[in-house]
């Protein structure tokens, strides 16, 4: 499989964390030869936050997950996930598999099953055969490094593993939060998108930590669209240990959050950008502004608009300025636009105004612009202050064939 | 250009329509070598029902002939259309140029300007040059023979021409419809798709004629789409000359329309079919079926989003009967749906029910029915009692080869 042209030079270093411990392995799942299985444990006392798909089809786990969510524990947080099937659409066998596998990791990792964070990740519509993973659990040693391994276990279609690190100072203290990601197709998140785990060592309320994450999920995760395709296991998990030396902050408007809130924007933007960065079959990373819109939440709808259209993404990816395309996906969101005060920019260059295409625009401006591999579209409605920032890749050759034969 | 597999095998034979004459000609718009314009002329009296796009950044043709529907006049409708360019977005240029266009077909062909009706189809972003079809009206013999010269006048990226034909009694009189249209990409009409125009030699009042297409677009032009991207400049004429013998209707709920009824919808109908069984890139015709639904506009959203999703239209270019991508497409449309009450077929297979693949299914049956060129979907979501039909086709490397360089 060819790497993402954006892919990061190298994995990020990601510390040991203070109050976690980690380890993989390889249950043979679907994979050969490879890790497909990945154990997170959370010291007593670890708050988690979460968000889940949308999509009205979730699979079994996410139900378990989003029940766990709730579930009070003195034990230490598990969190297991494994790649190769999503266990989705898989009936009672489905629902079975999440509990032995549950009730497996309680059992090992000494903890109890509400205690239990699931996720899967592959083929819709297999069941997992629980057995595979907990035969694994008494052979893996946790320990506090190992977040690469921990990231490349979890790939599917991924071509390189995604983690983001930031430090932040809560009053005298630094804290830090290490995320992981996996992602590349299916990818259209209406609440958090695919598989996320973000880990710090803040001691946090729940309350604080998940208003801290539904606050940022929409300008990162919810931001960004491959193929339009909400996945029916989107999972974003925030897990705090409290290990850090601060006090517990159990207000989400306390003043020393400040810093922590832009960092854990850094790790959550960052993750994000590397999903779509690596966007199945993706040749050019496309960036969409839009403003003058009448609300923020329309400017999101009308830059998903031009982000998921078909037409938009093919004349990208043959480095094609097709403003015509870009109008037509603006005027068919459904949301108020008017083509006559539209403004339409492609990096410096002024594309179109007023109607029309600008008269300042020269063909060989965009033929030029178009070859880059970063495009930035920006939009101006004329029609009121809302504004979005939607990302998205192009629509090429490879993400058919990717695709066409996936199961296979 | 491969013409598409579900081509029909000759252009169906449409007869002269009493009251109508027409002409086609080289103006050279873009193409070179072939017919790029259409001048239709309906004798006075005509009457014109019309749906547009809903696409807010609707091109200048359609703003006026929108206006043109409502206006009265005693002399000749005269229909101008021409490929080549779309006349989108290009300003006052644009605006000028339908002026333009309008006036001279009014001069040459002896009506006036407000009933003159016009539509543009290709590139998006161009300005008409007007001069060029103005300068071919004094050259063009208007008869009565020529709908398949018509047809293909007004392609652009279609494989073959598009054409159909019924007739129906209406009282002891024998009508005639005869329909073409044009249309391959950036097909998801949201009233009506691309160009398409229909005649019928019948005496209807203007509000009949508008109600009859209202009710019958729904299940046709609006139930197809090839790549989700709603057009800029879809339009769809309706004409009754009025030169049968029977007596004017001017009351849909009139019984002695039934006949007619049908033979409209099925004109309608057929052209739809075409429209995106020629659409671009397509190897398998795709039908989805949806039932259980709570309700049909719901039932139409989940069968649109299936439709669309990039994932299943991928899946069946490969051949791959992929229920999961079905699921994950009826979960993320917004509408009820639960996972544990949906039922799927492929064809005379049930695929999956009860929240998991049924134990009937082999995988063989799927391998061996995604081989055939048109596929069945149906799905229950077992909710209630709504129900929809869309139509779609695959997506494959020809639509990215296509839309990657259209322009140039």
């Amino acid at each position: 499989m060819t790497i993402s042209p954006f892919a990061p030079a190298r994995f990020p270093t990601l510390p040991p964390l203070a109050g976690f411990t980690m380890a993989t392995a390889e249950a043979g799942v679907k994979y050969k030869g490879r890790t497909d299985l990945w154990v997170l444990r959370g010291q007593p006392g670890t708050q988690v936050a979460g968000v889940f798909t949308k999509n009205k089809c979730p699979g079994a786990p996410v139900d378990w997950s989003r029940e766990a969510l709730s579930a009070h524990t003195e034990g230490p947080r598990i969190v297991v996930v494994n790649s190769g099937t999503a266990n989705v659409f898989a009936g009672q066998a489905g629902r079975d598999a999440v509990a032995e596998t549950a009730k497996g990791a309680a059992d090992v990792f000494g903890s109890d099953v509400g205690s239990i964070h699931l996720a899967s990740t592959g083929v819709i519509g297999v069941a997992l055969e629980a057995s595979k993973l907990v035969d694994q659990f008494p052979n893996m040693t946790l320990d506090g490094d190992g977040w690469e391994a921990a990231a490349r276990a979890i790939m599917t279609t991924d071509t390189h593993p995604k983690g983001a690190t930031a430090t932040a100072k809560i009053g005298n203290t630094t804290v830090t939060i290490n995320g992981i990601a996996k992602g590349s197709g299916m990818i259209a998140p209406d609440m958090a998108t695919m598989l996320a785990y973000v880990a710090t060592d803040a001691k946090l309320s729940q309350n604080v930590l998940q208003d801290l994450l539904d606050a940022d999920v929409g300008p990162t995760f919810n931001s960004i669209t491959v193929d339009s395709d909400t996945s029916t296991s989107d999972t974003l998990l925030l897990l705090a240990s409290g290990a850090a030396e601060h006090s517990e902050i159990s207000d989400t408007s306390d003043a020393a959050l400040t810093d922590f809130r832009r960092a854990l924007h850094d790790v959550l933007f960052d993750l994000s950008q590397q999903i779509v960065k690596d966007g199945e079959g993706i040749s050019k990373f496309v960036t969409i502004k839009v403003s003058g819109a009448v609300s923020d939440a329309s400017a999101h709808k009308i830059g998903m608009s031009v982000a998921n259209s078909p037409l938009v993404k093919t004349a990208i990816a043959g480095e094609d300025a097709n403003w015509g395309r870009i109008v037509m996906a603006v005027g068919k969101a459904g949301e108020p636009a008017d083509r006559d005060t539209l403004s339409i920019w492609i990096g410096p260059h002024v594309l179109a105004e007023g109607g029309q295409l600008a008269t300042s625009y020269k063909e060989e401006y965009g033929a030029s612009y178009m070859k880059q591999d970063e495009i930035v579209i920006r939009l101006d409605l004329g029609l009121g202050e809302g504004t979005a920032t939607v990302y998205t890749c192009d629509l090429t050759h490879s993400y058919i064939d990717i695709n066409a034969d996936y199961r296979s």
